[in-house]
């Protein structure tokens, strides 16, 4: 099969490799129809992970089951799967109470930017589609393996909703969505923090109510201007630099959410401003299969778009230019097809 | 009158001092009853925290009102009242929102530690209790004002309640009334950390369940133990340094709650660590205000009896005595009288 693999900063290869197997009793193993490029991915990518051999890319998939192990109960050969980029067993205390992601028995899924994948603890983090998808609903399937997942815990956690007014920081895929989660969740008001026409224009479809264009201090003081001089209720961030946290933390009121998604990188956090902020902070690696079933029924019935967030679809073995659009912002999120 | 004022690192001195007079249409001026020494007084005390010049001490008091001012309406001359270390309207959106301790109004209330106190924004800030209470209540009603107020907040903060386990990290007078909190709230388990024996025993006496002598990663080490390897639901932050906080963030599960109210000094907060920890966090400084006439009710009934955290009592005239006793830990708190 062929599979796209990391060799070095900026160095994506698209190369012939082994087709993944059963190896538990709990795996199972897909036909990728689509995968994505992630923003996080552009960490490591852009040498600010490192990391120590070629690796195999892709975090975000959904497809068809192609086999099971001998334990694999609920999800069956030919099903149409979404799954998230942690395995998780779905049964432990912690998944019970929501947080898929931090399982006892959680293990990484990697490598689906491929034509085949293996993923552990199927039963568990995989969630098969009611039927086979027109093809047209395969892309904002796609979005909720990880970047409309993400954006919904970012807007789940910064507790959006009826009556709330939500800045969102960070306008690349996930803020974007974030920005739909917010809205679907009920908020009344949802900033969009972008100074780029072009996801200015997919937040106002995602349902962005304002636009902020400046960023850092001068952003927030927009924000409290918009607020009566309070901060928002509720704010996504979704970059995961200091600067965007700061941003985040200081646009919300006292007693605020901010619900924060992007992967931390170098963020050191100032413990005297956060106890004076007075703000709740939450986040982390969503645990994207708490909210598979209610994304898929949303998108199942065109309630919501998110596959719109898609501005490139290339074929797989196009992979590096899909990077390379993202990481020079010359597109929001890149399809890849198998 | 005789207040106590702080002139610089360990130097306490009770001095004569003008009586407070009401300055705004909004005041009150009270006759302490009672006041007492805070662990955040300590940080000014040990030249932590500096200050300019002769600092009149205490935030911490119960009293009987003296006068009001002329647009105070809700309380009135001759009313026993407890009252909050930050002054608030109690009506704005924050303070509707429970935050009353970051009122767009707020103003510090300080130099309690004396025979009379003027207290902004009374109607606000100052809650009657039904009539004046026997003298064994006074020193749980004086509680209230912080220590327990602030126990109490990080208790909510931590969302302790019905079948949960909370840790507490931290065992001042904050960090037991906590304990008390939690277990008030409904909270199943309640493990304190705590190497000294009257502390443990004080903490046994307001509900800890388990006792954990070991600090740091022991510490969080032990909490896991006690908690099948996931860590507690709820964790009470009650010290304020970068250990504490990080004591208290790695001993909560995945999805658990960090209820942290020990003012920051020096604290700079992993933001990695904190992103894959997936736990919440909330804290600052304690809206008091919210919880006082919930917390009155219960004192008034003799349900709760916070007042035991009290093991120094002496006239206002010894306070230099009441700090040297906290400061090297020979008393958990000492209550004044002026």
């Amino acid at each position: 099969m062929r599979a796209a693999v990391l060799y070095g900063s900026g160095d994506v290869r698209v190369e012939d490799r082994d087709r993944p197997t059963i190896s538990a009793p709990t795996d199972a193993v897909i036909r990728v129809s689509a995968a994505c490029v992630c923003g996080s991915d552009l960490w490591p990518y852009r040498g600010v992970d490192s990391f120590g051999e070629p690796t195999p890319m892709g975090h975000e998939y959904v497809g068809v089951v192609e086999e099971v192990g001998d334990e694999v109960r609920d999800v069956r050969p030919g099903q149409f799967v979404v799954g998230s980029f942690f395995a998780s067993d779905n049964t432990c205390e912690i998944c019970r109470a929501g947080y898929q992601s931090h399982c006892v028995h959680r293990a990484g899924v990697g490598g689906a930017q491929a034509g085949y994948l293996r993923v552990p603890l199927a039963d568990g983090t995989l969630v098969a589609t009611p039927d086979v998808p027109d093809p047209d609903l395969v892309p904002s399937l796609l979005t909720a393996s990880d970047v409309l997942g993400t954006g919904w815990f970012a807007a789940v956690a910064a507790q959006a909703g009826p009556g709330k007014t939500v800045a969102v920081v960070g306008d690349g895929a996930v803020g974007l969505l974030g920005v739909l989660a917010a809205r679907q969740l009920g908020a009344e008001r949802v900033i969009a923090m972008s100074r780029h026409e072009d996801r200015q224009k997919l937040a106002l479809e995602f349902g962005a109510t304002d636009l902020v264009t400046e960023r850092g201090d001068d952003g927030v003081a927009r924000v409290r201007d918009l607020t009566g001089g309070l901060g928002a209720h509720s704010v996504i961030e979704a970059v995961g630099t200091g600067e965007s946290m700061m941003q985040a933390i200081r646009s919300a009121r006292a007693g605020g959410h901010v619900g924060y998604v992007g992967v931390s990188h170098g963020v050191e956090l100032p413990g005297e401003e956060l106890f004076f902020s007075g703000v709740h902070l939450h986040g982390g690696p969503a645990p994207v299969r708490r909210f598979l079933p209610e994304l898929i029924d949303l998108i199942w019935n065109r309630t919501i778009d998110p596959g719109k967030v898609f501005d490139l679809e290339l074929p797989l073995d196009d992979a590096a230019e899909g990077y390379r659009a993202m990481d020079q912002r010359r597109a929001v999120k890149t399809l890849l097809r198998p």
